[in-house]
């Protein structure tokens, strides 16, 4: 099953998604929900991110190839993580598929994405074994950690590296009943392949992060936990790209770039 | 003014808070409000979280006494902060006034308050300036930014050292009005002082921090900014302790702490 969140006349509601027909849902995804015979062309709403997250967890390091392609490129020696420590990112950053990303005006660049699987949390849990972890996860979209990395390298914390408004991309859709440890998940930039690779290469499971996360901290729906990206990020976004994530059952998360005039 | 939140037989709701007595708000601070002549003895409510963050962003270091201090006690060398970076915590983990502190069963410690300022955000807000930047603040709170130090110390990010459940008391009310930059905060643990600074101390002042985030992010109503703690943050809070951070105009913030057992 798909779910998407939609706006249509003012009205927000979520709908299960079939092809390009959605059916509208009465309640939601993330408590009870019937699904109504009210039909609407997909192309006829306007996308909303899937859910607005609670608490915005995200694995800042959990591909080794990402490691390695990073510390090549900066000269950097970032160890591989010893554990699954998660990180946190802001939801005011949250935009839907088809929104722009907006390079702020002072950035030294280079902006880049970085694809990820999401899992969004479907229940209330706390203190989850790793057996049991997946059974809170309502499905999977996708989500695009843009960074800013002179602003990732110079800062204290990653405020602005990852969080200006319009930065995280998530979507299009929430799919119900994948492995997110095998799926692949690819990267398009002005519809040329930017990198490709599997889930089966985290270095700590969604399984581990969530069973983790939940020993010190309840999960709440639409809480979600992005699990990181593997190998290279480039080549770097400019003002005119268009960026893609992709994965075959969760669809295209795609976002055109913007650089911000100078005021 | 002083606005709370409160829950009374089901229902929530923001009160004008005056002494010991509540009137009820139709509407709330962060848009329309009109204060009705519902009344109420503010011990016959239950006071909640004063507002719950969309963004919850947290100024790590912002006092040159709290830095010595931890470089002294740990034998660190953090330096002073040369930028206003800010960081984040979870919504996940804001308790009211009155409500308990749980320390974690397998927490090595020690575990320690950090009394700090907190500016709510009232209104939409984009690139201000200093000058404007208080225009957007509804008013101040109070925030205790509990830390277990083994863990600040050993995890790569602040996740479990900060965000724990229970681990952001907020509160009591929202006071408006004040000067966030001459307000005296004092901390006690079971009633006896354990610190005690003034505001005026801050490295980068409320203002800075606020025309800071604008300038790359949209500030929210309800958004919260937590400005950081001087000084010392001992002793330690142990299963029994009570904890108080206090500012005369705001009202004292008090929790219990337990720890959990271990199963």
């Amino acid at each position: 099953m798909k779910f998407g969140r939609f706006e249509h006349q003012g009205r927000v509601f979520f709908g299960a998604v079939e092809g390009d027909r959605v059916s509208e849902l009465e309640g939601t995804p993330f408590d009870r929900y019937e699904v109504t015979r009210k039909r609407h062309a997909l192309s006829a709403l306007k996308l909303l991110v899937p859910c607005m997250p609670g608490n915005f967890y995200c694995a800042g390091l959990n591909y080794a190839a990402h490691i390695e392609w990073a510390n090549r490129r900066t000269g950097g020696n970032r160890k591989m993580p010893e554990k699954a420590d998660i990180g946190y990112r802001s939801a005011n950053a949250l935009i839907a598929h088809g929104e722009t990303i907006v390079i702020p005006a002072d950035s030294p660049g280079p902006v880049e994405f970085e694809g990820e699987l999401v899992a969004v949390i479907g229940k209330k849990a706390r203190n989850l074994s790793e057996s049991e972890a997946l059974d809170c996860v309502l499905g999977y979209t996708l989500g695009n950690d843009v960074s800013e990395r002179a602003w990732q390298k110079q800062d204290r914390t990653l405020w602005r590296a990852k969080n200006c408004d319009t930065f995280k991309p998530m979507g299009p859709f929430i799919a119900t009943g994948l492995d997110p440890m095998n799926l692949t998940i690819s990267i398009k930039v002005n519809g040329r392949p930017a990198g490709e690779y599997s889930t089966d290469k985290m270095l700590f499971s969604a399984q581990h992060y969530i069973s983790r996360i939940s020993k010190y901290m309840t999960l709440w729906p639409g809480d979600v936990v992005w699990l990181g990206t593997d190998g290279a990020t480039e080549p770097a976004l400019e003002d005119g790209d268009t960026v893609e994530v992709a994965q075959k059952d969760i669809g295209v998360l795609s976002s055109r770039v913007t650089r911000a005039k100078l005021r």
